[in-house]
C-alpha cells in the first residue's frame, strides 16, 4: 500500500472514501432520478454512467455528484441472502442465557460455520426507516400465545459481503482454494430482530419472523481490495477446520465497528458498544465455502451476513440482547440519564465501520447504516 | 362448473391439462430458445407470445406447439423461496422419531404454521436431475464429524404455490381477508433431503445444506381458478387460530397425489406412497397471511412450499424417512424384489397430482415433477 496517491478531488479529514477506497454504490438524483453505479471518492460520487468513454481530462469533473444531493439505494439486486453465525462470543453468549454454561455453544459450532437462509425482500438500504412488527408471542409465564406488537426489539450488528465472479454450476462445489474469485466487498449490516417473536417461533426451523420484517445494508461496497491492508491474522481455530474449510492465508479484517443509539429528536448519537470485524471465529473463505460445498449454486448479487459480531468484553457486544443481559442490566444512554433494556420507538441506530493504519495515516471506511425504529401499525 | 366447454386442440383421455385447467408455462423450442409463456391444452402448448394479436380464427393454430417438442423452464423468476411444515401427520412422525411420542409436535406447530426461508437459486424445473451432495455429517456413534457423500438421501413430496398480485409495502401486512389476490397458483415439487447433513447442521437455525443443493418443481403452474371446483372443507383446527389467521371460507383442495421410484435402467415407476393435499393442516391463505403478519414485504413470483405432504396412514406418507421409519423398515419397490431405506444412485424420483370430478368426469391435472438423483462427484 502506497500513501502517495492523490487526487484532485478534496477529501475531507478523516473521510471514510478516501482514494485507498473507492467504493461502489447505486444511487440516484433529483434530476436524473435513474439508478446509476458510482463510486464513492470523499464527498463526491464518480457518476460511472457519466464516463463510460472518458478517461481522462478536465470533462471527468462534470461526471461528479456531491454526495449530499445524491439517494442511495441497494447497491445490487439481491438474489438469495444468507445469514452466518460466526462470532464465537455472540453464540456462547445466547447460549449461555438460553442453555446455561454448561451447554453454551452447540456441538456442530466449531466444525462449520452454522448459518441460515434469509429474507432476501426486505432487505434495504441504510436511512429506510423500520416499523415494529407485530407477531406472534409467549411469555414464559403464560397459557397461551398472542399477537401482539414486539416488545423485544433489538439490532444486531453485522457485516455482510457480496457475491461477485461467476456463478458455479449447480451441484459443482467451490474449492476454498478458488473461492476469493467469489468475493466482492463487505457492507455494514443491521439485522433488526423481535427477540419475543423468535423465542416462540424458531424450534426446530430456525429464526423466520423475526428477522424477515427488515434489514438494512449501507449503500456503499467496499471491495476486499481496498480491505487487503487490514489483514490481520485469523482466529486460531480448535478443532482445525477440516481440509474443504481450510485455507492457509490470513483472510480476517482488522474493521472497527460500533453501534449507537439517538433517541427521537435528540442529536446524539450514544455509543453502546465498539467491537472489531476480526474477533470473527470463521473466516469468510470459509463460510462460502462451506455453503458452496453441497454444490449449492452462489450468484452474483448474492448477499452473505456474518451474524452478530460480538467482541471478549462487555463493552464489545453486538446486540441488546448481550448487553442488556436479556433485560436485566439496562444499558445506560451516555449521560442522557436514560437507558434501553430493548429499543424504544423512535430510537435511531447506527452501525459504523473503518479501517485505520497509523503508520500511514490511511483510512478505509464503510460510511454508516442508520435506521429509525418506527412504532407500530 | 360446467363439462360443456370444448376446443378444436384434440385433448386425450386423462390428460391432466383439460381445458378446464389452462396452466401456465415457460418453454422454448429447438427452433427457437427464446424462453416464452404459454398454456397447456392436452398434448399442445399455446404460445402466447405469437398470439398477442390475435383472438380468434385459423390463424390461432399456428400458434401451437407441441408439448414433446418444448423444453420447459422455471415457470418465473423465484424472488424468495419458503418452506412452510404443514403437515400434521409428517410433523408428528418426526417429532416421535426424534423426540419421542409424549413430545411429538412442538408447543407452537398448532399456533402458527411453522415455516423457514429456502435457498431460491438452486430451484430447477422438473426433469433437471440432481447431483447428491458432499456434507459435514456426524454418526450418533462417532466421536467427530466426518465430510462425506450423503448417505441417507430423500425424497420431499410437497406442492408449493406461486405469489401473485402487487407487492405490499414493506411494513404493511396483508389482511388474510384481502391474502387470495397474491396466490396467483400451485406446482408440484420435490424438496430433496440430505437426512444425515440435516441432523448435524440443523441445530439452531434450522436446514440449509441439507435442502439447499436442489429442489425440482412441476414446470406448469395450475391456477388457483382452475383448483376451485375441487374446494373441500378446511382441516379442523383445535385450538381455533387467532383471527389474522382465521378465515370462514374453505380454501383446501382434493388433489390426488402419488410418489414412485424408477430405478437405473428400469422402465417401472414404482408407487411408494398415495396421499392428498387435503390432509395439510394449514391452508395456504393461512401461510401465506403468517408470511406477511410482520410487514414482509411479499412479492409475485415468490415460491411457498407446503412442507412434506404426509396423510394418516403408512402408505400415505410423503418421504422415505416417514416411510422406511428411519430406515428400520425398508420399503419394497413393487414386485421387483428390491427395497429402498433411502435413495439409491440411479433412481428417478417422480411425484404426480391431478384433481378429479367423477360426477362431471373433470380433470385438472399437475403433470409432473420428476428427477434423477446422480452419484456423487
Amino acid at each position: 500500500m502506497s500513501s502517495s496517491l492523490s487526487t484532485f478531488i478534496q477529501v475531507p479529514p478523516n473521510s471514510d472514501f478516501t482514494i485507498y477506497n473507492l467504493p461502489y454504490g447505486v444511487f440516484s438524483t433529483l434530476d436524473n432520478q435513474k439508478k446509476r453505479i458510482g463510486v464513492a471518492i470523499g464527498d463526491e460520487i464518480l457518476d460511472l454512467s457519466a464516463i463510460l468513454h472518458l478517461f481522462e481530462g478536465p470533462l471527468l469533473k462534470l461526471a461528479f455528484v456531491n454526495r449530499s444531493k445524491a439517494t442511495m439505494h441497494l447497491p445490487a439486486t439481491i438474489g438469495d441472502y444468507t445469514d452466518f453465525y460466526s462470532s464465537i462470543h455472540h453464540a456462547t453468549n445466547v447460549g449461555i442465557m438460553f442453555r446455561g454454561k454448561d451447554n453454551a455453544l452447540l456441538e456442530n459450532w466449531k466444525h462449520l460455520p452454522v448459518g441460515y437462509h434469509g429474507r432476501a425482500s426486505s432487505i434495504v438500504v441504510s436511512g429506510v426507516p423500520v416499523r415494529r412488527p407485530w407477531g406472534q408471542v409467549k411469555a414464559d409465564e403464560a397459557k397461551e400465545p398472542e399477537f401482539v406488537a414486539s416488545k423485544l426489539m433489538d439490532f444486531e450488528l453485522e457485516m455482510a459481503f457480496f457475491v461477485g465472479g461467476k456463478e458455479n454450476e449447480l451441484g459443482k462445489p467451490i474449492p476454498i482454494d478458488n473461492i476469493e474469485e467469489h468475493i466482492f466487498g463487505m457492507v455494514l449490516m443491521n439485522d433488526w430482530s423481535a427477540r419475543d417473536i423468535q423465542k416462540w417461533e424458531y424450534i426446530p426451523l430456525g429464526p423466520f419472523l423475526s428477522k424477515s420484517f427488515a434489514t438494512n445494508i449501507s449503500p456503499w461496497i467496499v471491495t476486499m481490495e481496498a480491505l487487503k491492508p487490514f489483514i490481520v491474522a485469523n482466529t486460531k481455530q480448535d478443532p482445525p477446520p477440516m481440509k474443504h474449510l481450510h485455507h492457509s492465508d490470513d483472510f480476517n479484517f482488522d474493521i472497527e465497528l460500533a453501534v449507537s443509539i439517538k433517541r427521537e429528536k435528540s442529536n446524539v448519537d450514544y455509543t453502546l458498544s465498539k467491537t472489531n470485524f476480526k474477533y470473527l471465529y470463521w473466516t469468510i473463505k470459509q463460510q462460502l465455502a462451506h455453503h458452496a460445498s453441497n454444490g449449492c449454486n452462489i450468484r452474483p448479487g448474492d448477499l452473505m451476513g456474518s451474524g452478530t459480531i460480538s467482541g471478549p468484553t462487555p463493552d464489545s457486544l453486538g446486540c441488546l440482547l448481550e448487553l442488556s443481559w436479556r433485560g436485566q442490566n439496562p444499558v445506560k444512554l451516555g449521560d442522557s440519564g436514560q437507558t434501553r433494556k430493548f429499543l424504544v420507538d423512535g430510537d435511531e441506530v447506527t452501525i459504523k465501520g473503518f479501517c485505520y493504519d497509523k503508520k500511514t495515516n490511511i483510512r478505509v471506511g464503510f460510511g454508516e447504516c442508520r435506521s429509525m425504529l418506527l412504532p407500530a401499525l
